[in-house]
């Protein structure tokens, strides 16, 4: 029996963060233009704290410089307003990004919607996704986490025009636009969602599988069509008591089965994963591109 | 073998404009405010001409006011432009359509952006789209022809939760959208479109087909599930000299073979046709209500 190939979104982000980095030097060299990523973060959610951290890493890796602002948990949403409005107005900032979750008393709407569309690097603007879908129209931004999964399947070099294609799940943030995209490329696509009474049927018809789903493990080795190229987007959490973390993190597909079935599957960790960063990176660097008109 | 119910759009839309009229009467005696439609029409294409009238007319029996603006062919777009603009402020008018196709020396993604968001009564701008495409969003108006289709299906009873729904074509206007609408409402959506190597198989899975592709015929008997409720947005001329114009028009979906097969379906002329208008005039009423917070 064959073995799937292992999607390395590891090195594959690496690639592109180096290429994001050449980029960098040479708009800097050429305009004297540095990219710049300003990060909100309200509160002091661990989680969200971690991500943000991650983000300034990735930022400083590369040459972008990385603004930060955190808000005590009990500010105003006028206050997150301001400083998106500061933001807006700053030319030395080209993406703008507001940590989720928001403390409750905050609209998340109302404050996402703030952030100007030409530095929405995020892609979550509804302007954006309306482009997104349809066709003749160019959004400014994709959001990042979709953009990754496709991008993996081009470095890879995984056609998509004319392939089945089934997303599972359909949030804003990664299933929707996911299933935009692979439109977009020509995929015939299908959106399993938890109202979808035969997923496992529908699943298996697909060359293609975006699972985004937030469910441990749920997409079996009997889902998978043999061949077919498997994209993981879930980050879920397990008990492990051998794990010094008491726990380990797997995806929405049951890897080890699906291993054996598929012809190329994206681990979890270090698949996806990596991938939604450099797309980040990316989107602020293509941001200060066209802000500066530097191509 | 049993025959599938004919769905009535013809007297389906009578029964909506019917409501639409007890609405304009409701709101003219309580606020004395009467919904107004602004049409804009650039050249003298005869289709074009035609959709107008037949807008203007249905505007009429319903107590819509209708003001149309006819430009020459030769016009700039400045001039189209300014009509809008002039429209955009007028309280009077709660929707503004511009009539497409436009002359071709005119940049139509311009026009329809002016078009205010408040009064874009189409549901085309990309703003709504993407709240159309979000969940937890609300567009301000839904695109008329899909939103046609399953005013359709609910006035017959038919439920879409956790069907299975393929949606033929993928355009702006009819496809992408129902596509949208559908999940929203639920169903488990397949697009199909020209790039699909297996359209035959895909619609086969479906228990609700809405074809909207432009071509007559396409979707014979066999790539139909038995019991499978079709809505058909085709309006293809074919020859036909036994017919006095010298053609007749047919559907996307072959009726006389489907109508075996299928639940129910919508015949063409006298299916979606008579809707796409009666969702204009509701798509009006309820922006005119919006505008004035009447409900
Ligand atoms: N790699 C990365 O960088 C990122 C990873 N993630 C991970 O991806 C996963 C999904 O995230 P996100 O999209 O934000 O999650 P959401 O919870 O917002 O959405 C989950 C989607 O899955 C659907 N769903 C839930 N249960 C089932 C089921 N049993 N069968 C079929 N569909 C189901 C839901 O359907 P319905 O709409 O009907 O409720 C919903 O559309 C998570 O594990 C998350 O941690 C997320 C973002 C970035
Ligand atoms: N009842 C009403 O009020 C209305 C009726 N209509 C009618 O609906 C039909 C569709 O209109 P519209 O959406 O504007 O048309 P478009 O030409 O804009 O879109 C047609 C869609 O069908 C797809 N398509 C074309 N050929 C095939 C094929 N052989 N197999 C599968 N898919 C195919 C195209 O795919 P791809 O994207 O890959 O090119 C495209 O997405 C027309 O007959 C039109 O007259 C339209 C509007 C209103």
């Amino acid at each position: 029996a064959s073995v799937a190939k292992v999607i390395d979104g590891k090195l594959v982000a690496k690639q592109i963060r180096d290429e994001i980095a050449a980029e960098v030097s040479r708009m800097r060299e050429a305009v004297g233009v540095i990219p710049g990523l300003a990060v909100i973060l309200v509160g002091d959610r661990k989680d969200s704290a971690t991500y943000v951290r991650n983000k300034k890493k990735a930022c400083e890796s590369v040459g972008i410089n990385s603004l930060e602002v955190n808000l005590p948990a009990d500010s105003t949403e006028e206050e997150v307003l301001n400083y998106i409005s500061g933001y807006n107005d700053d030319p030395s900032v080209h993406g703008i990004l507001v940590q989720l979750p928001l403390p409750s008393h905050m609209d998340e709407q109302n404050v996402l919607n703030a952030v100007g569309i030409e530095k929405d690097v995020d892609g979550f603007h509804p302007l954006n996704i309306g482009r997104l879908a349809m066709r003749g129209r160019e959004p400014l931004f994709v959001p990042c986490t979709p953009k990754g999964c496709i991008e993996l399947l081009h470095r890879y070099g995984i056609s998509i025009k004319g392939k089945r294609a089934v997303v599972i799940g359909r949030s804003n943030i990664v299933g929707m636009p996911a299933a935009l995209l692979l439109q977009r490329e020509d995929a015939t696509v299908s959106v399993v969602h938890s109202r979808t009474s035969n997923p496992e049927e529908i699943t298996r018809q697909a060359d293609i599988i975006i699972a985004a789903v937030g469910q441990p493990n749920m997409v079996r080795g009997s889902w998978i069509k043999p061949g077919a190229v498997i994209i993981d987007v879930g980050i879920n959490p397990v008990d492990d008591p051998s794990s010094s973390r008491g726990y380990r993190l797997v995806g929405d597909v049951c890897y080890e089965e699906a291993i054996k079935v598929a012809s190329a599957i994206t681990p979890v960790p270090g698949g996806v994963g990596p991938m939604t960063i450099a797309m980040l990176l990316q989107n602020t660097l293509s941001s200060a591109k066209r802000i500066n008109s530097f191509q």
